[in-house]
């Protein structure tokens, strides 16, 4: 269902690359900067309340990550937001460890208010903070486990009427009415900064060139946890983690429909 | 003609490692910082208003880039850019984004009336915007095309007294007299994160040892276009845009005077 | 004797995975992210005054580095220090550039008035101007040379009651009675940005496990410099300085006690 929509995805980014505005953390700017290159599309980092509304005027669709919020930052994404409502833009949301502190829970429930999100993608723990379930977390990390996992998205889509992502071990993309279970992806990606960052960038990128949010944010993973196997595949016995992350961006750099195609692995649940 | 000062600028760098004062933007100061030690120059990244003025003074150069600029940051640029105009210490100006939001225009508008900068590097957009011209932009990427360039460079460096660079698949480089055409490079330059602001970093590491500002541009866009030559022959089949990145800080890493030398494809307009 | 120890450090990490929050610069914040992961630990950056109680709470460690300072981050950072003083959870200070300007040389004074430190680590240049020393720097490296080196930190660890690591050449770790002289490493760590910066995330990982501060801060430098030779043997000719640092996180990543027992070269003083 979804192969016609992925076989056309690949060509429209490199021959709109779509702009990605993303008003995000420190942290993993630079690295979600290279990944929205390296898969065809034009990031920009932009966060000063003077001027974020013309930047998102102009853009495909803004990426809004708390990773590293302030004050100063969480009033730009509520601006940019609302204005990307008005233009009709897609807005992600990565609300990272929106259960961690009392901050990034009420700037989440803030941000979840006053914007319409096109799609939220978080770990486990995020998501179901969201959700106004109780769930661990250690930091930005998620140590939570639910078998119960595609429900948890299903239901928090169809109540935000949103595409809601949880990404783990194996990932679980839902709009409410269909639910999909990824299963590709290689446990370094968790050994890297930033593979969440660079997922939203990802989904900015498709949902950019006009795919359907349910769309955008299964290739996106796909994309990411495809690439994560060739880029293990790669690694000699002196590599590491760095090594890893450079042959990821080098596999998303190259990747076509027809390895997604050949090597992905869904399951409709 | 340029090829004598280019000689010492190797041995300058080694010798005597130029403090590189960056107020600069957070997606891209880690590689910028990289980029200044690559070449043999120290990078400096310090922003508070607090600091600025004495950061500066005891710098080689100062180097202002508005990538991710906010009101806190302006600030600084304009008192730590006044102070090295006192000092005699060349100002660097790499405007990112120039037209695209008012913001970044009226900071630029704002920074050139305040300070004397030595060099302004920036893409056809952003030099065309100083220049008052009508140009077209997306986001912080130029997409516009003039055959004209090297009039306007030529003109505008006229006008404001310094050396002018306008980057491009071809990059001009004009004191308003003497003007040069760099034909060096590679179309991967594009396709990572910092191209621009890394080049501004050479430039200041090498105005920091003495070079005229028309060598110290010219022989930075030359390092970094014949090290992306050299970066784009290592790449491997399965290689993509992070290995590029990577190889291209090592080539600058390991660039002499006889490579460049050898490879530079130079015309002079 | 520091052996036993070291032994049970990479086991711990692995199991507990311990948090280690950073307030620190937005240069290397997501290169310390990284080789926080590497060794095995946890990273979180989190500097939003609102939260940083809250979210040092939940750490392990904390680690400040004033690399990129302003009026708004370092209230975080004395807010979080006292939190984590009054929780019983280890700070490190790195005190980036402490003599470069008065603003750094007052916010430096402020932190070791306000916050019980486990461990300053800096290069010869910083904790000289902590211990009231004249001294020489540039920007944020020392040029000084003393052959009293590891007396200064002897003196300044009894007089400050905590652990004091000067880097440099040779590294020097002295909890006021033990002094010892590390002499493992390479002139390559001093070509990439963020060494000093990783040794502080890399000592805030150790000291999370429950290891001594003089056990984590030996064991941390170790890590760095021996993974820092290691690297280097992996260079080609064609390679640099960027590609000898995605091999020193390789190299952490797969750091084993074996391998620092094997090579380490210390002496007690």
């Amino acid at each position: 269902m979804l192969n016609n929509e992925f076989e056309k995805a690949f060509s429209l980014l490199k021959s709109n690359s779509p702009l990605v505005h993303h008003i995000t953390n420190y942290v993993t700017a630079h690295i979600c900067a290279d990944m929205t290159l390296a898969i065809g599309a034009s990031p920009v980092m932009a966060d000063a309340i003077e001027e974020v509304e013309e930047m998102v005027s102009m853009s495909s669709s803004l990426v809004i990550n708390i990773g590293t919020l302030n004050e100063r930052t969480v009033k730009s994404m509520i601006k940019a937001g609302k204005k990307a409502n008005e233009c009709g833009t897609p807005v992600i949301l990565d609300p990272v460890g929106a259960g961690a502190t009392t901050f990034r829970y009420e700037t989440t429930k803030k941000l979840i208010e006053e914007i319409d999100f096109a799609i939220i993608k978080g770990n486990l723990s995020e998501i179901k903070t969201i959700a106004g379930l109780s769930t661990k977390s250690r930091g930005v990390d998620s140590i939570d486990m639910d078998s119960n996992s595609h429900n948890i998205a299903r239901e928090l889509a169809k109540k935000l009427n949103c595409v809601i992502v949880i990404t783990g071990q194996e990932d679980i993309v839902s709009d409410g009415e269909t639910t999909l279970v990824l299963k590709n992806g290689t446990p370094l990606l968790g050994s890297i900064t930033g593979t969440g960052c660079m997922s939203a960038s990802l989904i900015g990128s498709f949902v950019g060139v006009g795919l359907s949010p349910l769309t955008s944010a299964s290739l996106a993973i796909l994309t990411m946890c495809i690439s994560g196997e060739i880029a293990a595949r790669r690694l000699s016995n002196d590599s590491g983690s760095k090594s890893f992350k450079t042959y990821l961006i080098d596999a998303v750099y190259n990747m076509e429909y027809d390895t997604i195609s050949k090597e992905m692995n869904v399951e409709y649940v």
